[in-house]
């Protein structure tokens, strides 16, 4: 079963947005627009808007506020794709081209910059102060998670619970405010906003450490490229943490790859990572928080938005690539 | 005469506003903590603080409101002057070091995110919807701006109008949204919030300009770089628009120059340009700004603020770097 079979009764408000999204993306300069089309062909799932359009439904639900509040959400989304990609892309291309690299990466990040500043114009439709608070709240966030992983990189000394502050800000915590928002824009209770942002906080989690593990248990053609491939870039990950913590010589294992960068020093290390029963620990992490979404949705009033969100929950703890 | 004294009479709103901008630059993490202080330190004039306040007291002045404009339109200020310097330094530290000026780089990209997030919350506290439509676009066509800068750098058959759109973008509009939402937030007068936003439209204007006038006649001791750079860059700026438009041969010569790199050539180029005439051209452009920025100023109600802004107005056309 595919994802977007989980939610067909919001299917046209899903339309709406769609168009929405295209609206904000194109725009007047090719080089944008053609990196705003790669966005929305790339940009799949739609995580964010169905929890927003699916929290709208506790209250009292109206398209158009909802509308602006899950397209600024995804729109934010694909902002930080975009100025994740930057300068890597330099790397790659170090040498003659650089100075290319460097233009489309400078293009890129002001296109980020641009789509964010979308973003807020959409919101400026919103008219509760706290939305603005919690969104403002949300973009400083996600910009220091980014600048923990860059800090965090390759650094084999750190600990857990640095990885879910790593992957509330990275992922969580938008999806978090996507329910939130959602129902702040129309008008739920306090009561229902917070329920339903815890559950899209534990979701999140769930979501990135079932991302993390697939990582490592996925195929190349699953994952469109080969795996182990955080471990590879000094992205350290749940299953590595575990693994760590039960095999001794694995930390200076993987420190020698650091140096070495031998893929073939890579690949042992995976599979003792897979063999070492920590991606099954992991997956219990994930189960966890999976359960404290469930249970946050326990307490949400009955009817179609409720089952929706309990089928995705559920179908992100089964979710194989 | 220095700048600060123009304004002398909010002298105590403008400290008030540096407190506000150092709790928003000052951050947990160390990275973001010295970029943050070394912009506090470069800040400089606060022209756009100053405009916001002086703006303020067309209205009915609360420190709260415009305090938080100010602070924020200058950290939007110094978040897109983190931005400038992205990749730009990772060309100059091409090679050994790209790994290590990539990731600087990427900081400075998130710390500039970080900032222009920061900015939004001091936002949130503005409830009038008209603002933060005002600061979002302003924000996308900043964008706009650099990502035009971008693609016509180096570009000899560019016009005028070009040239106008790019500053206006890139210095103008910031300015000019700096006077309007002085007034918006002390709730002045739809004409008022008008009439402020084209002084600060053309007096940002004229400032530019002056600006890109300094980089050829202000000495290296001013500038504090050699003369010249805009054009080394690619920057072509208005005295060179005008000296090509009266000297055939220029156009081809500064071809030339990007081909070969060669120094001795971009100063006799650089000689030319300063004895065509076209510098005076340039000033007497920044000179018919400035006069609409005194017509707007004009019929502003008077006292002190007007005063005020007409004699930073007319300093703006005086100074010398």
């Amino acid at each position: 079963m595919k994802l977007t079979e989980l939610y067909t009764h919001v299917k046209k408000d899903l339309q709406q947005i769609e168009k929405e999204l295209e609206q904000t993306i194109s725009s007047q300069h090719p080089i944008m627009q053609n990196a705003g089309n790669q966005l929305l062909k790339a940009g799949g799932k739609r995580i964010r808007p169905v929890f927003v359009v699916l929290s709208g439904h506790f209250g009292n639900y109206d398209i158009e506020p909802v509308k602006k509040v899950a397209a600024a959400l995804e729109t934010i989304h694909m902002a930080s794709l975009v100025h994740d990609d930057v300068i890597d892309d330099a790397e790659l291309r170090r040498g003659a081209k650089t100075v290319k690299a460097a233009y489309d990466n400078k293009v890129a990040m002001y296109t980020g910059d641009f789509l964010f500043a979308k973003a807020i114009e959409l919101m400026s439709d919103i008219h509760q102060i706290a939305a603005h608070q919690i969104l403002s709240y949300a973009m400083k966030e996600m910009s220091l998670g980014e600048i923990q992983q860059i800090r965090e990189q390759y650094d084999l000394n750190q600990n857990v619970r640095q990885y879910l502050r790593r992957i509330k800000r990275k992922t969580a915590l938008l999806i978090a405010i996507s329910c939130q928002l959602g129902a702040i824009a129309s008008n739920a209770s306090i009561e229902l906003q917070q329920r339903l942002y815890r559950f899209g906080y534990s979701v999140g989690m769930a979501y990135q450490i079932t991302d993390d593990i697939l990582d490592f248990t996925g195929t190349e053609k699953e994952l469109g490229k080969p795996a182990g491939g955080d471990l590879r870039q000094g992205n350290i990950t749940l299953p590595v943490f575990y693994a760590m913590q039960q095999l001794p010589g694995l930390k200076e294992k993987i420190g020698r790859f650091y140096k070495t960068m031998d893929e073939s020093e890579l690949s042992s290390i995976i599979d003792t990572i897979k063999t070492s029963g920590s991606i099954q620990r992991a997956s219990k992490t994930a189960q966890s928080y999976l359960a404290d979404a469930l249970a946050a949705a326990e307490g949400l009033p009955a009817g179609q938005a409720k089952n929706s969100m309990i089928k995705i929950a559920k179908y992100i703890g089964r979710r194989k690539f």
